[in-house]
């Protein structure tokens, strides 16, 4: 006799399939839902549904939109640029309600131990956006060796383009203490020293 | 312009009800769903719906079960009922492996302080159960405040009935050290001593 019956076994399985949950804490999701109302169950299970079948990416910049293209694209100045790696990072920067450009998903960044190559990310559409009356190209892929390997190699094929491309700083988180800093963000935040 | 677009933003809300979930663990949530492809969406959403359509309770125990009475009630020994206060505990007793009787689910503990009465949990079912052939009820709902009162207030119904009542045994968690010992447990364990 299984401890879990079927229809829970399987509701369980499924939550572990989410990213950081073990079967403990897949358990407490399952019985959460059956502790659900019928209705309130069913309004999960179609957001679920829903949120596969509506959300795509943006043709232009390969961001999350119902459309076909993005809101972002729509309405925002496009001499700007900024290139990031997935479009959770889109929401990071969003959340800041600085920017005012548009954005380039590339879905991945180079990375050849895992086979990824610049014809893998979208690296050939960026090029083709890049056309006149783009200002500025802000590179945002992540600050780990793939993500400064792919800024460097988009960096340089932008550049006989005449465009500026630029890259987000890096140096000593705000808040933080010096002691408690890697040193790889502290020598590299020693040698991008700014006078005051 | 919201951050997220409408479907992920439901998502999200609907995956922040699940206990313990904050707005940025359903976020990554919802970029999990997102990721997958529609068959595996599918199937996530299916499970919830399946799970709270096909899953009851037992109208003997009270566990959940898919039919009308559960595979525990239907095959095992009903001299002994074990009455918990969640079919969650029923999981966490049978990964054991130790006890072959039958289960008693209260669905709740007697809570003044919430409004919650003997009337409101299965308490008359447990009576109603306890019938000639029984000889004994073990009480294991949580060492609470709440968990022990119930399980007191059972025991006085039961006893003019010749049952044996027994209550699981309090003490000193195994592998756990006497210093970290919270005080309660130490001197229950230290006044229910045992000798060897």
């Amino acid at each position: 006799m299984d401890i879990f019956i079927e229809p829970i076994g399987k509701l369980i399985n499924e939550f572990t399939k989410l990213p950081g949950v073990g079967k403990k804490t897949a358990q407490r999701y399952a019985y959460k839902i059956i502790g659900m109302s019928e209705q309130e169950a069913f309004q999960f299970a179609s957001a679920i549904t829903e949120a596969k079948r509506k959300v795509r990416y943006c043709k232009v910049c390969g961001n999350f939109t119902e459309d076909e293209v993005c809101d972002i694209c729509k309405s925002r100045d496009k001499t700007q640029i900024c290139v990031v790696k997935e479009p959770k990072d889109v929401i990071a920067l969003e959340k800041l309600h600085e920017y005012k450009g548009v954005y380039h998903v590339l879905h991945g960044v180079i990375n050849p131990m895992e086979g990824v190559g610049p014809n893998d990310i979208r690296v050939k559409e960026l090029l083709a956006r890049v056309q006149d009356g783009v200002t500025e190209v802000i590179m945002a892929t992540n600050p780990d060796v793939e993500g400064e390997a792919t800024a460097m190699y988009i960096a340089k094929l932008l550049k006989p383009l005449g465009v500026n491309v630029t890259r987000l700083a890096h140096g000593i988180p705000i808040g933080s203490e010096l002691e408690y800093t890697d040193e790889v963000t502290l020598s590299r935040a020693f040698i991008e020293r700014k006078s005051i």
